[in-house]
């Protein structure tokens, strides 16, 4: 993690895209051209064109942050994103690769030999390593952990044998650690000798002889305070701490609600084994709000936007082949009805109002719901007083738009009591969609399952078969 | 912004919750059973044991830091809410009023007497006002405002004239600010004096004497640098700064893409005239995200789970008119093929299938394309390319998927072309899909507005109506 000296933050980040967007076209043009051309007397020329067009790309990518460089190759379809990474200095690969998402990294990798990904991952901290080594060729995997040293290998070990999702995978080992009974004029020498502070270092770690944690010592303290006083009386001895087993979206809210920077995290004897800092966080709370977006659309998260069309597929066919068994429910539903729509045809045209509605109306409470629990707001204890609210709005709804919706009906087809079951009918399913947008996220959860995954889909299941069943169903009581 | 010392976090937020509701839950009990024996002789008992209860739950808040104070008072209804928000010691009630959402702060407020704000207020920093004022009583902020000294009440109005998504709305006024013709040792000095320093510090501000930024100095290099050395020899010359004007959203992404803590934020003349911090940019990126859901079913962003009934009808009156508009223009076109249906009522029953899968294709597609258009990665440029990949895919689904229903339909009718049709209707609506998932958002984008404005309601009315209208016309075209 170096210094960041990005230039220009008011040249947007669109801006930039779009201008090697430009100079990689106009590569391409001169490229074709030169193709189409072979063997002629332009030949020449075109090339010099050809080669200045790309050393001036190259400039530009040199140019960027690998963040910014990591940015376009995501908007970028394959081929021009394989063009742009051949164009990168090979030393920046390691840079770009940890800032890319794991779909574009995949495709990065694809087309690096084991020897540039050897080189680029030599670079890295343990920490860094072990996010990668899963995506990376196991005997490049192996060749490196040879490389490394006993505590390196360690770590990397230690990083590795936790899940994505836990505190342990995203934590790193590049703590400053500190004794308790040296004077803050003996840690700023000893800082001074280190030369360089690790990343997002706003506190030292205090820690006795055998690696416990003690304390921890925040820079503002130690610049504001007498340089003769001891870090035993300036350090703050209850901070802020996590278990490398602990849940690492409970920390990034942590990391949110306390304003921190970094944190330690220390095993079960209390010894210090690491790390957490707000950068990780925040990728992981965009991560998880990501997630959740693209789960209740049945969406898995790994598809950038110019994936394959084969990857796209995997990646949605689940859903969609669930909601194809849902739809047929539904369509069943309404084939118990058919001698009703034969009699009265205008049945078959109301029907998707009510299924319609319902959707809506249980996607917006599910959407909330959802959120809510998400940000831990819901527990078993206001469950009843949520679906209570919920029923009270859907109830108001279904009355006052079904009502009108009546009318409609009425007007129609000249038949007030076809206009009264329209009018029950989507009261009816209304209460139904709030109903099971509250217990679907919820049974979700109590089967230990993300609340968001299908949501959606769900929902309006319920809403059409429930909404097609209410309303041919009263129908065919009340009005054949 | 103070030091955080959060106990216990291995205690979660849920646990903290449930304790505090428990002891909610012993008071009311006991408050009940006062009630209904008023007048009896164990009153004095129960009045002791309610005190004790009370003064429990009291403690108990006293220990939580604010943020999980507003977490508590988010997660309750109202009357328990107001019972909490009551105990809270008034010098708590400004930090508190601070962490909570727009929503629960003006239940809050309304439950506060002008005195009880302006107590609470007088606590806060000049930018903590500005978020606030909008929300209170006009006279408790002219009576702030007259409170305040020349420079505060110039920077409250300085931050208020921004909007709510510029960078001059969410910068603070904790800058430390040095000289660059001193020695780092001086720079240590008088940072000693300030006995104090602003939370999120990682970076001194070196002006010149018209206020005008010259660079920063990072803190870790104040520490790792010999203190004979100038600051002009060590500081960062081109940091990433921002103006005020400047939309935050962008901000936020740099402060993501570049890992940073602080940025200084300049006027057009280069003047210093506020810092932005991680935690404002943390606290954008998840409100960004939850509006993008929340917009995405159509609601607004503003509805705490326990809002009142009256309150979530407002918030989701206005999408849910539109859908029934939307679903009754979907029924008019089944309208028109009454005569078809009555004469082949299978329609009837397999027209929502063609609907529905459309429906949900096409919101797996704007979900996608909204969230790239979020992290900028589409630009005008590759508009094309996206809508050929979502097409192939719709292609595929339409002709496998498709197949599978047409083969069941033509099981369940015994008729060969309906299945045929079928499974025609469906591609054909998976690419209308497609496309449309594609194009809401770009033209909402061009349109100047927020490209997941009901962007479900929107896709699922075009592949209803499509739907209906493709299935039905193909039906009587080739069926009937």
């Amino acid at each position: 993690m170096t210094e960041v000296d990005a230039k220009k933050p008011q040249e947007s980040l669109q801006d930039r895209l779009a201008q090697v967007v430009e100079l990689l076209h106009r590569h391409k043009v001169v490229e074709d051209l030169t193709h189409r051309q072979e063997g002629q007397h332009q030949d020449l020329v075109e090339n010099l064109v050809h080669r200045q067009n790309l050393a001036e790309l190259q400039r530009r990518l040199d140019d960027l942050h690998p963040a910014d460089v990591a940015h376009i190759l995501e908007a970028l379809p394959l081929d021009d994103r394989l063009t742009i990474w051949q164009l990168v200095k090979a030393e920046r690969d390691g840079d770009i690769l940890l800032e890319v998402s794991d779909a574009v990294r995949e495709t990065l990798l694809a087309d690096m030999d084991d020897h540039e990904i050897l080189a680029a991952a030599k670079e890295m901290d343990a920490d860094e390593l072990a996010d990668l080594a899963s995506e990376l060729p196991r005997d490049v995997v192996h060749e490196l952990m040879e490389s490394l040293d006993a505590q390196q290998r360690e770590r990397v070990r230690s990083a590795l044998s936790y899940e994505e999702e836990q505190v342990g995978a995203l934590m790193d080992f590049e703590m400053v650690t500190i004794r308790e009974d040296v004077s803050l004029e003996v840690v700023l020498r000893y800082l001074r000798r280190l030369k360089e502070l690790p990343g997002h270092t706003d506190k030292l770690f205090v820690v006795d002889y055998d690696g416990v944690l003690k304390g921890v010592l925040p820079i503002k303290r130690l610049l504001v305070n007498d340089p003769e006083r001891l870090v035993s009386e300036v350090m703050a001895t209850d901070p802020v701490g996590f278990h490398p087993d602990e849940d690492a979206y409970d920390a990034a809210q942590a990391f949110e609600r306390y304003d921190l920077i970094s944190a330690p995290v220390v095993d079960k004897n209390g010894k210090l084994i690491g790390r957490l800092t707000i950068d990780e966080m925040v990728d992981l709370i965009r991560e998880e709000s990501e997630s959740e977006v693209l789960n209740m659309a049945g969406l898995r998260e790994e598809e950038d936007i110019f994936a394959s069309v084969w990857k796209s597929l995997r990646n949605r066919w689940a859903w969609l082949a669930i909601n194809l068994i849902t739809a047929f429910l539904a369509s069943r539903v309404i084939g118990l009805f058919e001698g009703s729509i034969e009699k009265l045809v205008a049945l078959a045209a109301l029907m998707p109002i009510v299924a319609g509605i319902g959707g809506n109306s249980g996607n917006q409470t599910i959407t909330m719901i959802v959120r809510a629990m998400a940000l831990d707001q819901v527990s078993t204890g206001n469950t009843s007083r949520l679906i209570r609210k919920e029923l009270g709005v859907s109830l108001i709804n279904g009355l006052v738009w079904g009502g009108v919706i009546g009318v409609v009906a009425f007007l129609l087809y000249d038949s007030w009591s076809l206009g009264v079951v329209m009018t029950a009918a989507m009261t009816l399913n209304l209460l139904l969609a709030a109903l099971m947008g509250v217990l679907i996220p919820m049974t979700l959860v109590r089967m230990g399952r993300d609340p968001a995954m299908g949501a959606s889909v769900m929902i309006t299941a319920v809403t059409d078969s429930g909404g097609f069943f209410i309303f041919l169903g009263l129908a065919s009581v009340f009005l054949l």
